[in-house]
Formats: structure tokens, sequence, C-alpha cells
């Protein structure tokens, strides 16, 4: 099958500089990240705004061209890999933050910023976006969103769906959904929205997202506890619930085999308690206000735990060095 | 229309007692709260269980007979009138909590359980579920979802969707989508029950629903505060939401003119403050840990606020009375 003319008609969409089809240029989108599948495709195309990702997706729908949209490519699924029938539709140039509404604790973003990015210009304005995972430096928020990525602070924030206020996306007949909505209480029509977190962006492509924004944590209190049972963690985690009022952002269990393989191999990171214990915790409990009384209140918790012998030690960062450390 | 064999197969399934067409049997179906609509109906069904919608609502596909669910028909839009081609399905018998796991903080409910009935049941066991609105002494939770309701505490803990974890429903022709995961981090497939919350069961009929809870406040601290300026109430809202680090659970504006007719008709409600002012604010924060020092950081906040000319005048409940009053 001849593709020339579609190309063609891409390129008059985006340029020639945002259709790639050489091998040596498409090459860095089609590494898989665990080497698992092989991936191929027509061309990768970089679309620079909604109506420039709609005009594709409309080209596409009509040459019955399928597409694979890319976000920072940081999956482990496999769910970017495309055919050589099939395009790429990077959103990185879809890198904008569109707006920042402190007062209303919200922000509208392009699907292409990169996760680390809205993190910090939403600390800059004493504000907290909470989704936060491993690949943030390179990950988009669009693929977070499609995803409906968890991340460390998913006991206390939830996922990305929990996190997002409004979507405007591009459908597969090259129709734009857009439900950029800022209001908290909107139970207006139907969920479609919710319908495209999540999928992957088999339903639609999102182009951009309106997301909630949670005051800034201005205390943190860290915690690496011991335990002997894990049929323990889960009444520890309600006594710090309870105790915290809900201010539990991380809660991760760790077994001994972790502890000891990291003792091993990094001789700056020794088992911090002085003896082996089966199953640990690491806990981080936080404020938005350091006149808190909260770290009292994590004390007397644990101290509880113990009393009650769900743990067995406990060592609490007497400083963000040593919080850092565990 | 002859519509004797729809009637008598509707029988067959949930027998005769279940099956009311005569109008002095479905009158209180007809109800229209506020008498803008004249409802009329077919029949009222009263099925008892999933199985038992499911024969209904296959049986309402094969003879083209559309649906109008209802559960505790306190809805203020209409949303629950038929007319006398449609049959009415009231949830009413579907009224047992199948599940409370209190360690999990989940519950799963039939959906024609009172909200009432569900707050206490969770309250039984030191839960909290958190959606409150008037009608919750004979709303049935089923229709909270499907009108994703608000309630007087979604500031702190959102609307339905958010306090839903798992659904269960009757498709329209006649199958049973059955998700009650009550898994949070759960990202598994398409968000099909997102799109059932909020549809007003016009996508199918909610049977069941997995529940969301919380830790149960202990301590709540409300105050009544006048404002000169309505331009300061968002001001206001996030000085305390940062104070009290987001646990606001009341934020409600009143004008004057509400002050002024509470004053002049009922004699035990007076102006609790001894100058009239435009604006002001009733407040909640709440904690789930007693030892909190939440009444002093919400007393900070208040006269940060009154320092910052954002409130003119406060008033603190000092016990439970006076926050009932308030």
């Amino acid at each position: 099958m001849n593709h020339s003319n579609f190309l063609s008609a891409l390129t008059n969409i985006l340029g020639e500089r945002y259709v790639l089809s050489d091998k040596t240029q498409t090459a860095s989108y089609l590494i898989e990240q665990r080497g698992l599948f092989e991936s191929a495709c027509l061309a990768v195309v970089k679309p620079a705004s909604t109506e420039e990702v709609r005009a594709c997706v409309k080209l596409c729908d009509e040459h019955d061209i399928s597409i694979v949209p890319m976000g920072g490519n940081t999956g482990l699924c496999g769910g970017a890999v495309a055919t050589e029938q099939q395009i790429i539709l990077s959103l990185e140039r879809l890198n904008k933050i569109l707006d920042i509404d402190t007062e209303n604790y919200s922000m509208t973003v392009q699907a292409g910023c990169i996760l680390a990015n809205i993190q910090n210009v939403a600390s800059e304005q004493d504000r907290l976006f909470p989704l936060s995972l491993g690949a943030e430096g390179s990950c988009q928020i669009g693929g977070n969103l499609s995803t409906n990525a968890g991340g460390i602070n998913v006991l206390h924030y939830g996922n990305a769906r929990d996190l997002c206020l409004g979507i405007e996306a591009v459908l597969p007949n090259g129709t734009v959904f857009s439900d950029l909505s800022s209001l908290r209480k909107d139970n207006t029509g139907y969920g479609f929205k919710q319908l495209l977190i999540g999928a992957e962006g088999s339903l639609g492509i999102i182009t951009a997202a309106t997301l909630k924004l949670f005051p800034q944590p201005k205390e943190a209190v860290t915690a690496l506890v011991a335990l002997e049972k894990i049929e323990s963690v889960i009444s520890l985690y309600n006594l710090i619930r309870e105790a915290s009022s809900d201010r539990i952002t991380t809660f991760e269990l760790i077994p001994s085999i972790a502890i000891e393989f990291t003792a091993k191999h990094f001789d700056e990171h020794p088992n911090p308690f002085d003896t082996a214990h089966p199953w640990h915790v690491l806990v981080v409990v936080h404020s938005a206000n350091p006149e808190d009384n909260l770290s009292e209140l994590f004390s007397g918790a644990l101290e509880t735990a113990f009393e009650k012998e769900l743990i067995s030690d406990a060592l609490i960062a007497q400083n963000l060095s040593q919080a850092e450390h565990f």
C-alpha cells in the first residue's frame, strides 16, 4: 500500500519538520522500555495544538490509518507500541501551562506537559499537584490521565482520575470534545470525560486537562517502622490514619530482603535497625500548617502501636536528610 | 394498546403484590415534589433483587416499554416523572447492606438503601459515610449516585462519584454489569461505572454500590463569621483551608436577608451578632483525633482573617448546642 498521499497530506498540516518517517528520526519513539516488544511506525507526527491534533486525526480517519498516541513513552506495559501500518502521534509539543488559578486550587495544562513541570509550577504558587511517580521527570500528564496513574501519594489524594476536573480530547472522527470545567460540584450531563480517563487513548486523544491543586504541605513527618507480622499492617495503617486525621501520604510496605539487598550493595545505607525484622513500613504524614501538633500525634500513634504489639520498633526522622535516607 | 400480556408477565416475575396498577396504590409514586409536572404510569413495579430487576428490564425490552427508575422520589427536577405508557421501577425493596469492611473503609449496599441508614450503619462501626443532604431520611443511595449528588460535605469529601468504588447495574438489554470492586487503586479497563454515575438511570439501573468510608470525625469546631465584602469569601476559605490542613467540611455563605428573616420569624433565633453585616459564613472544621490542636489553629486563622480585614466579627461555638444553634 502506498502511503505517499497520506504522508504528504500530513506534511501539509504539520510542516515537514514534524512528520518523521526516517528511521534515524523515529528510533527514539520506537523504544519499548523493557525490550519485550518491537515497535514500528509509518511516521511519527508532532502536532503543536489541539487544532493540529484534530486535523491529523481527521486525516487518519479518512485514510483508515490507526493512531498510537504517545506521551513520555515511559509506560511498562507496551501500551505505546505501534506497527508499521500505524502512525505515532506524540503530544510533546502540546506542552503549555494554559492557566493556574491559585484561589480556585486548579490549573489547566496541555496534555504534553511533563508531570514534574506541572508539580513545579504549582509549587511556585504555594500549591501542590500531588501526582508523583518514578517517571515524573519525563512522563506527560496526558499519559498519566490515559492510564489513570496512581503514584506514591495515591492513598491520600487518589488516582489521576480523582485529580482531574476537566478534559479536552480529540475523538476518533476528528471532533473536539471540550469540558475543561474547573467546577468541583459539577454534575451536569454524562460523565463522558471519565470514560476518556484510563482508556489508554483508545477512545480519543486527550489534548488538555484541568487539574485539582491542594494546599502545599508545610510539615511532613517520616517514620520507618519494623513489624514482626504482616497481619498487623492494615491495623497499623488504620491506627495512624485515625490519629493523623486522614493525613497519611505515603505508606510503603518493605520486606526484609529489600533492606538486606540495600545494605549489602550500598555501604551508605546500612539496616537502620539494630536487628533484622521481617517487615517494615515507611510512613509519611503531612500537614499544611507548621503549627500543627501532628508530630506529637504521630509519635503517640506509634507508641500505641507498640503497646498493642502491632510494631516492634520505630524510627522517626529527626530532620529532612534522615527522612530522605529512610 | 393492550398491555395485559405485559402486565401479567410482570406479575409472573414479581408476584401480584409487587406490580401496582391501581391508582390508589400508585398515587404516592406519582407525586412530583414541586407540583410542576403531572406523572402517570402503566404500573409501579417493586423488584426485590438484582435478578428481578434484570427480568423486569428484559421483559420491558421485549415489549418496548420504557422504564423510569425511582429511588426515594425526593428529586426536585422532575427526573422521576413518568407517562402512562411507562412503568416506574422502584428500588425500595433492594434495601440490604450487603457488607461492611471497617478495615478497608468500605461498604457494599443495595441501591434502595436509605442514605441515613447507610450513615448510621457506618457510624455504628466508627466509620463515616460523608454524603449528607436534606432528603437523607428518605432518599436512596441509587438515586444519589444516579444524580451524582453533592450535599453539605461536598467540599471536603467530593460528590457521590468520589465516594463510590464499585457499581452493579442492569443495562437496558437486561444484562447485569457488575463491578463491585472495593480496590482504591483500580485502573483496570474502561471507566464504564463512571458513566452510570450521574446518568439519571438513563444508561442502566444501578442495583448496588461499593462505597468509600472515612475515619469518623471526633472533634468539630463551628464558627459563624461576619463579612462586609463578598469579595473576601474565597480568601477566607483558602486561609482556613491551609490553617486546618484541608479539613473544612462545611463552608456556607449566608446573606443578611436570611439572618433577618430567621430573626423576624423565630424568636429563639435572634441575630447572633450585635450589629447587622451584609454577609456571613458558617464554617465547620473537623478532626478524627480529639487530641488535635485544631481548635487553636482555627481560632488563629480567624484572628489572621480579622487582622487582614477579611472578616469583621466571628463567633466560635463553645459547645454542641451553640454549634447547632448556628
